[in-house]
């Protein structure tokens, strides 16, 4: 993995991924005590950044190999990512999602074009299934976050936090990222390394759920002991990735956790400044930054996904 | 007014106003029944175009008359663009409001750094206190819409439509753009009608508020009955200004009308497929859209506006 490589996927993507504006608001700034600047990619294609790395990858597979489609394993915002990049260029997707995914992932995933192939999850093995489809079909496997071009293709949003920001006038930040497995967190590192050695990189989990925190202060694969119970679900996942977790030891500073409270709150700032529609787990390293977790006077936040339903998005504007 | 006012307008909104992205979503595409491409003013700085006209009235002035500050009379989102301009040129910036407006409407006018002077509606003329402060202070009046300098600003939405648009390969579409006074439909129009001559551009109004739709007809300046009690409140004035009727009878389709429950359900498809946040009037182009008014192949949407209170964006989450 290296800088070069999410250059080629910004050209990959250039013309496809929206490059995301960086919003700011002064009743956010002086909420924080400093200054705010958010990465909305909540306003990327599918409603997060996941569409990024779904596109770069299918981009970089031989025109052979792609013609004959795509797979992944996904209830969430990668499954979204990688039917819409699968539909646009005119090749199948298989979704695999256990049978009792939410009816609204399983509806907006078909609407972007997918195959969805369920299993039960008590009876049947994911990887399995999986594993025979792409084989009879000849389908490429997409990984969530341990794929280099998939981090290649999130790092862009590093590339273009570094231009934006100097625009602004700002070389020196902390960025604050959402983080699960840390393709995103570990692609926006490698870009800012080379392109904004001002800034550091922090990521950014819920409480409870810290895995690359606890690895990125331990040098090891930490792992979470529960994978569900919180609010902020897009974020949760086992244990940082094998790649993801190399490039965020070298890159990263201490990463940062907010409890649900926190990730609630800034959803609903999100919604009374900036005009955004938030997911929890998207709105974490938002709300690090407005809960007096960051001590730079710039902070950026990236806000990574937006696809929230109407429920939960009612429980963050109870908290105004 | 010409297109030269407009491109001048853009090179001093230049650094400061943001380009807004256009956006859009598969399943906005298949509920309408057409191509949809929506243009997210709401996240312009104060969470409306308002900004743009403001920006550039004040930088238009001379230094000397811009050092005195700035007037205006609005309880919306033209005292918040007023504000937040002349805090950004260092001046003062007075708004006149009547006492009982929303409390949080008069703390986000000054919280964008604005002296709020209040007036009661029942005994004061807001008009004769305006003046008296102008004169005591030599404020310079910056005009809601009817004022060559606010709608060249607001019109430079239409010249980043038209280059956005090309970039797609769009040349050819209705646009539609929500109107109260006119000063956002006409400076698009004009904007358009020189950079982008395949574009037509349509008025989208209130049903029982339409009096530029019906303006347009009759060819005369025709006035509403009532001015309030529609939840659309923040495009309902009582007649097209002087200046922007003859742009819009000059440059402009027919009017469009939609109801209250349209802007309502457009809000909820804005939040659910494009993750932004619009106030009712500021969705009433989407709501054209989304409801069957529309008949090109593809329609590009304004999306204008997002202050909304919670209350008021339940209320469109409801209709999901």
């Amino acid at each position: 993995m290296n800088i070069d490589m999410i250059r080629a996927a910004r050209s990959r993507l250039s013309g496809h991924a929206r490059v995301t504006p960086l919003l700011s608001s002064p009743f956010l700034d002086e909420l924080a005590g400093r200054r705010i600047l958010v990465k909305p990619e909540c306003l990327q294609h599918t409603g997060s950044f996941k569409y990024r790395g779904a596109r770069n990858a299918l981009a970089a597979l031989e025109p052979e190999t792609r013609a004959r489609g795509a797979i992944a394993f996904s209830s969430g915002n990668h499954a979204q990512g990688v039917a819409l990049a699968a539909r646009e260029f005119g090749v199948p997707a298989v979704i695999v999602m256990p049978a009792d995914a939410p009816v609204l992932k399983l509806a907006n995933t078909r609407g972007f074009g997918a195959e969805v192939v369920t299993f039960d999850r008590a009876t049947e093995d994911r990887d399995e299934i999986g594993e025979r489809l792409s084989r009879e079909r000849g389908l490429s496997l997409v990984k969530p976050f341990d794929e280099p071009e998939v981090i290649a293709g999130q790092g862009t949003v590093g590339l273009e936090i570094a231009e934006q920001a100097a625009d602004l006038g700002v070389t020196r930040a902390q960025v604050v990222v959402p983080c699960g497995g840390g393709g995103l967190t570990s692609g926006i590192a490698l870009a800012l390394a080379d392109t904004a050695p001002g800034m550091t990189v922090h990521p950014v989990e819920p409480e409870g759920f810290d895995d690359v925190s606890r690895s990125l202060a331990s040098g090891r694969h930490e792992v979470n002991s529960r994978l569900s119970g919180n609010i902020c679900d897009a974020i949760i996942t086992p244990s940082p990735g094998k790649l993801t977790l190399p490039i965020m030891s070298a890159h990263c500073g201490p990463g940062i956790t907010v409890t649900e409270d926190e990730a609630l709150k800034a959803m609903a700032q999100a919604f009374l400044r900036l005009k955004i529609v938030l997911e929890p787990g998207g709105a974490v390293a938002l709300a690090a930054a407005l809960s007096g977790k960051c001590e730079s006077e710039t902070v950026i936040a990236v806000a990574s996904g937006g696809n929230v339903d109407p429920t939960i998005f009612a429980q963050a504007m109870a908290t105004l």
